[in-house]
């Protein structure tokens, strides 16, 4: 059985999509927000309570919505319907817009792979670089295929993840695993007077990649037509600098 | 000019308690929630606009409060506030609670200084192991001002933060610099009938220790009364998984 939700919600094109792609798969259980909670990253819900609603059962797929976060809908999944055995593969996606770079930091979608990891469960986020409501998923189906075949079949390192970024184009280049780029967004706040006489700030922004001639990264590949495909770790521990830091404070 | 923020909230003690240990050693702006916003993560906000009220300002010292989750009010000071000059430092905390281990994903605290880290800017976070509205901060001080003062003045590597956890103990062990442990939370959901007759469910959960016997990490500093210092990147590429995702996707 694999778990699936996403960022925008279960009536979303992307997660629908996937759906269809998956269902002569495996066994799918969709529990996924019941709106739109894109740049909710891994956060899950602390003072609120969550609804649980069932919008569609049938032999091999059921599909409940969800008032939360994506991971309050992974958590949930996990611990109302697979007490007795856990999922095979846990998805977010298919996300409608980019999830490369510091991208995977705010994303909801990712947050279900990571949420996933980290209970050891092997975990795919899913991307289409094209925000659009109507993006056409179609071009992705045999990536897709081949992914959760993989995973599937040969699983994944304990704690690892993978973030798959596709773009849109014509034909793809091909397939690249690749590291996550630098980057920084900027000029992200739009101020506006509210009709009843308050400023209201919007979180916006500018995205640069700030190591575009790297020919290794996820970036780089998208821009260059390719399946950007990120293995991520749940560990975020900075080894490389733990030396500097013991001579440092200890 | 040091810019701080956290996820308990403008009026809690351990930010004010931060505020009164950094006043003698810089300017501070403090952009933080208006109220709790913990298990935010990296969550911005995507579709609410966010209100900014100032509560305080004298010399070296403004407060503002915004509506929004701990990395908007990152964004917004930097975007409001710092226009001509950034913070030479960025600080999440104090936190009401742990946040090492897997903690520091959900973590709103965590995420304060991984936004300072995705705009290059030296960044620590700061949790005391006591999630008690009226916990002493006090023990803290020395730490604090040696983390700070060291991080001004030798600066941190690039996408590379400090997650510093402080255990309540009579007397600190030590301090430790250390990786983050593998854990697990369980049993995470608690349902309740509503009174208007719906269920209820509530995130909650036991933290499990996954490698108890390992004494580099995290949680093994904080349970042997350790301060653990984890320094934390930004980059979540898992470089040691590519050349098999390579061998299998490409």
């Amino acid at each position: 059985m694999i778990l699936i939700s996403n960022d925008d919600g279960y009536t979303s094109k992307g997660i629908n999509s996937l759906i269809n792609m998956l269902r002569p798969v495996a066994d799918l259980l969709v529990v996924a927000p019941s709106g739109p909670r894109s740049g909710r990253s891994c956060a899950f819900s602390v003072l609120e309570y969550l609804r649980l609603v069932e919008r569609h059962i049938e032999p091999g797929l059921r599909i409940y919505s969800c008032t939360g976060t994506p991971v309050d809908c992974v958590k949930l999944a996990l611990n109302k319907f697979c007490a007795d055995r856990l999922p095979d593969m846990i998805i977010g996606g298919i996300n409608h817009g980019d999830n490369a770079s510091v991208n995977s930091h705010y994303s909801g979608t990712v947050a279900v792979a990571l949420e996933g990891s980290m209970k050891y469960i092997p975990s795919v986020a899913l991307s289409l670089c094209d925000y659009r409501d109507d993006a056409d998923f179609e071009p992705m189906r045999p990536i897709v295929l081949k992914v959760v075949g993989d995973v599937l079949k040969h699983g994944l390192p304990r704690g690892v993840c993978l973030n798959v970024n596709v773009p849109v184009v014509p034909e793809f280049a091909g397939v690249r695993v690749c590291r996550m780029a630098e980057g920084t967004w900027g000029n992200e706040v739009i101020t506006q007077r509210n009709p009843r006489g308050f400023d209201m700030h919007w979180i916006v922004g500018e995205y640069t990649n700030d190591e575009p001639e790297a020919d290794d990264t996820d970036n780089w590949a998208l821009s260059h037509g390719y399946i950007a495909i990120t293995p991520t770790t749940i560990d975020v521990t900075a080894y490389e600098a733990m030396e500097a830091m013991r001579s440092r404070l200890c």
